[in-house]
């Protein structure tokens, strides 16, 4: 899978091709998550869309609790709250997330979006579900 | 502008138009938007990227509460919690915003998600802060 | 247990003792929580406190889930978003909480504060977590 | 008003003083709330209801964002979300509550809820409104 641009070990995020976010660190509990703004990130106010921002926790979320996972696990987002607290036009976006509780069945995550300037983007807490992977033949 | 893709009087959604996400439906307080998942919307797991859901919303609330603006005035996101019931791998993506209340300053907003059987995929709620538009030549 | 006050079989609920909040109606996946506002509940500006209204609806998530448990079943909060729209300086408040998704470890609620004149005071969204009973006596 | 238990140079907190919960730090922008878990304090399963922690960090955050108020101007929460992390059935809670951000009409803020032994018990976070005061006199 040559084009794999994840530092992760999962399969091709297609969505995050497509919006050209990347994963840039990862480690035990914990995951940075960065985008680079174009035009095709844009909304009719010519800002940034609250949408991408929203995938830059999503996806780090996701990312970082994948870190603690087993083998035969695999988590979903249960509820992500997001905050926006700057609007932006161009530049790039770092997101770091952090698991701050985890427990058998559902983990609790925190993502802090920020400018190249270090002023606070957005921030996002969410709750995620950890289960056993159905395998994959038994999948329809 | 002969591309523009959505019912709404505004200028083209750059983002909306990478994802294939179109207004269907856009009335006084309300608004409908749609999406046609296809690979493209995946994440690693192979369902559907929360982020995609999460723009449905987004772009619901933000198109929703336009209906009610004034000519010189525009709404940003201020905050939104998604809930996800349901994950997806394929199908068309409903989502039905409406404006629950709306005050001067700030409105606030729910969006509901459906698939093609009208089961519930998520819900949303929000709030966004109207303000007076930046005229054009203002903006650096 | 003469004093309990509410309509569940549970054993009574002093924090709802404490504040005045009772339940008035419930049914499968539903249930109806109520208060009279009194000075107790003000806060400086003289105006209910926000955690007032917050507890009609998390004691009503609480009620309105347990019609759906088995009996050796509980449920704790996961989380829960409350918007704000209306503030109240006396008179009743009822909150209705639905059960809009249920599964076998997680459950999706709403519930909808409004005042006397059925106008909207508060709406909320809560994740709440099901799980077996600790027998009473391995409880430390 | 010598039965002030409240930090805070605002009148008496009415809730707070019904609920035990009292202000011991505040500062520009910080402010502390503490209380101590009694049999009042508890639901039907006999641990902490979430409303009294909830009202930690609600009035947590109206106190560290009074401090950043001028003399006429009063705030009110718009949303708060909150995230449970562990149950409690007895001891002290202590809740830190930060403004990280306040623009002219909206500040955002968090709320940390910690046991004795510095666990996180919640975590929450906020939307409030800024706006004029209305004087006295010409409230109905």
């Amino acid at each position: 899978m040559p084009e794999e641009k994840s530092a992760s070990s999962k399969p091709a995020n297609r969505f995050c091709d497509l919006i050209g976010l990347h994963f840039t660190e990862m480690e035990k509990g914990f995951c940075r998550t960065e985008l680079t703004i174009t035009d095709f990130h844009l909304n009719p106010y010519g800002t940034l869309h609250g949408g991408v921002v929203y995938s830059l926790a999503d996806t780090g979320m996701g990312g970082a609790l994948s870190t603690l996972l087993e083998d035969d696990e695999q988590c979903a987002t249960i509820e992500i709250k997001i905050n926006y607290l700057k609007s932006m036009r161009s530049g790039r976006l770092g997101c770091e997330t952090r698991v701050i509780h985890k427990g058998k069945n559902i983990a609790f995550l925190e993502s802090v979006v920020k400018n190249p300037e270090d002023k606070l983007v957005a921030t996002a807490t969410g709750t995620f579900n950890i289960f056993k992977m159905v395998p994959a033949d038994l999948v329809k």
